[in-house]
């Protein structure tokens, strides 16, 4: 048996619609047809953001987004304020870093979300950042930043704009970047969007594209620029990874069928269903409630508990061919992750935590069979029964 | 009937084999089973590019990996010598511009190959130059470079490095870096591998290792470094395509079915089929005989003839599914290119070529039909007749 369910952050499984979609016959990336493509799937992406902009493809992974933020926005020798609520927050940084803006790290302890009031007063210690970098979903802690608050506070304080990695969140939580007043959001093919890994989105405000034009920092591929102008001929400057704009402009039908809305529901349901399970199990969850993430569920830590972690996914990962995420750096064999968004519905969430307590049992750890898959159904239950009953979810 | 023959210099068409493969379900870029993937994937490349180094895999697209051979191997302020031979050469040169490099452009006409001794000549004025860029099949054009004769007088002339854009040569032409002195080769997964556009493949010579690692200048999604690293560990530093690196696979195993040596066989038998029928038609070519590309052949330059290439594209297109590739920049509108790379045949060119014929006839052009398939046809033969009587190819 060699059946596999991948149940971490990203890459997430690939729908068999969407593998099918991307079969089409290959064509050229100056063509018609890719045009045709282009302006289809383009025209579809701002909702998901929230946005009345453009967003840009890449052909990229996230990361190579995140530097196309940094480098396009601000300028070597800048300041820069980056908000670190975990691994991709430190990698935002050491981006920023790298390129020789001036980073100042505000460090928050990993599983905690960033608090407005900290960072309005880290603001007023560094008048003169030019940008502030935040992370939406900080995958390696399931914690979802308060993106909407920290926003109104960076433009209560400052000019600054407003950057976020929203990899691991765009198409599982809400974002209105409009609206919050977000200009750089960021996100990546292989998470909500239920693609393989190799395309980046890049949405942009007026605000940002004026710095952009006016920052003189070099950058050839990920200069935005020459991605924005060739938009405007529903082109991509450089070769664009085709079969993924396939897959794209399927993904983008079904989340059009289920609906933006009830996908983002959806995946709440999950994150709340997780939740329960593993409080019922009477495990630690890394994350508090208000600031749990609905596309990622970080359990643990269990420094010090008999659990090992890692055994516990290899048993899994044997048993029943199911794939948990463990730690990342300072996290890494001491914690492990549930990711639950993209093509994941309640009835995945049923089985992992079915399988998880099996796996719990089968490494000696004391677990009520039953308990946390009841635990989730009674979420479930409920979740069916308001909706039956009209009420919003 | 929608039956589409893509017949440019890349993206070129997918095996069905290969579109099977990135059927595979996902898979977590940090599994065993990626690391597995990756490792096979890597130990079956360095043959492709003739040398016993290591061969990085970039998700992006060829001009990713061009930019990325010069923001690691040169720093700013550094002098190089790009020799441009069409457009793809002029985004070389576009690219060291960008990142401050002195770039001292060595232009040579558009159809014409690079001459040795005029490059001997330009080194000798430009005695500072940390690095020579050169293009081996310029797409633009059908023109393959001597890469072997120009890289030998860089090595008799200079201390400088070799830099070799192969986006449209490697498994198709042959490459011996390592013996031609060659310091960096990149090529591209949508051209002779047979893939859809988003990996970007890069070699790198011990030589140029040491210039990389003594380069300050900022680099972050393209440091070279941070792929060597992850390398170690059969793993890419951040998230790789991974339904690309499934056909990837493939893809090699393809071409070790078939042999690397028979491969470049028939690309250049599928070049040479492909020219006597031009020639057989009466149509110019742009490149000579010997400069010759076995992956691309532009036909053409048309300016003054009664034949515009564009509607003879716009021709085949309608009436046969037949997709070749328009001029690019200077030769916009003024040539036309079949591609012949990857998955094509003799049996394609045929059908090409019989196709060609009936487009000319269309537009009123003078043509023999049958003319240019059967001196197609003759080299076939000739090249069949040759095998079979145990001559080299």
């Amino acid at each position: 048996m060699d059946s596999i369910h991948l149940r971490i952050p990203g890459p997430t499984p690939i729908p068999p619609r969407i593998q099918q979609a991307m079969l089409a016959p290959m064509i050229g990336h100056r063509s018609g047809e890719f045009k045709r493509l282009y302006a289809e799937v383009t025209a579809q992406l701002p909702p998901l953001f929230g946005t009345r902009q453009r967003v840009l493809v890449l052909t990229a992974s996230g990361t190579a987004a995140l530097e196309a933020a940094a480098v396009n926005a601000v300028a070597p020798g800048e300041e820069v304020i980056v908000v670190v609520t975990g691994a991709f927050g430190d990698r935002f940084a050491a981006i920023c870093e790298r390129y020789g803006l001036i980073t100042r790290r505000l460090e928050v302890a990993w599983g905690e979300a960033a608090d407005p009031d900290r960072l309005r007063a880290f603001l007023r210690q560094h008048p003169k950042a030019k940008a502030v970098f935040l992370t939406y979903c900080e995958t390696s802690t399931g914690v979802l930043n308060p993106v909407a608050e920290l926003a109104r506070v960076v433009r209560e304080e400052s000019e600054a704009l407003v950057i976020v990695d929203g990899v691991s969140a765009i198409g599982g939580a809400p974002c209105e970047m409009d609206s919050w007043g977000l200009d750089i959001v960021v996100t990546g093919s292989q998470k909500a969007l239920m693609l393989p890994p190799g395309l980046a989105l890049v949405a942009v405000s007026e605000r940002a594209w004026q710095a952009i034009e006016a920052n003189p920092a070099p950058r050839f591929y990920l200069d935005l620029l020459a991605y924005r102008k060739a938009a405007e001929e529903a082109s991509s400057p450089y070769t664009p990874a085709v079969s993924l704009f396939f897959g794209l402009r399927e993904a983008l039908a079904m989340i059009e069928e289920e609906t933006l809305d009830a996908a983002v529901a959806r995946h709440a349901l999950l994150r709340d269903m997780t939740r329960a399970a593993i409080k019922a199990l009477g495990l630690p969850l890394l994350a508090d409630d208000a600031a749990a993430s609905p596309t990622v569920t970080a359990v643990g830590p269990f420094d010090g508990s008999v659990l090992d972690p890692e055994a516990l996914r290899a048993c899994l990962r044997k048993r029943h061919g199911l794939v948990l995420a463990g730690g990342q750096k300072k996290l890494k064999g001491r914690i492990f992750r549930i990711g639950h968004m993209g093509w994941c519905a309640p009835f995945d969430i049923l089985a992992v935590i079915a399988a998880l307590e099996t796996g719990l049992a089968e490494l000696g750890y004391p677990v009520a069979l039953g308990k946390g898959v009841q635990a989730a159904q009674e979420v479930y239950v409920r979740h069916v029964s308001r909706a039956h009953h009209g009420s919003a979810v």
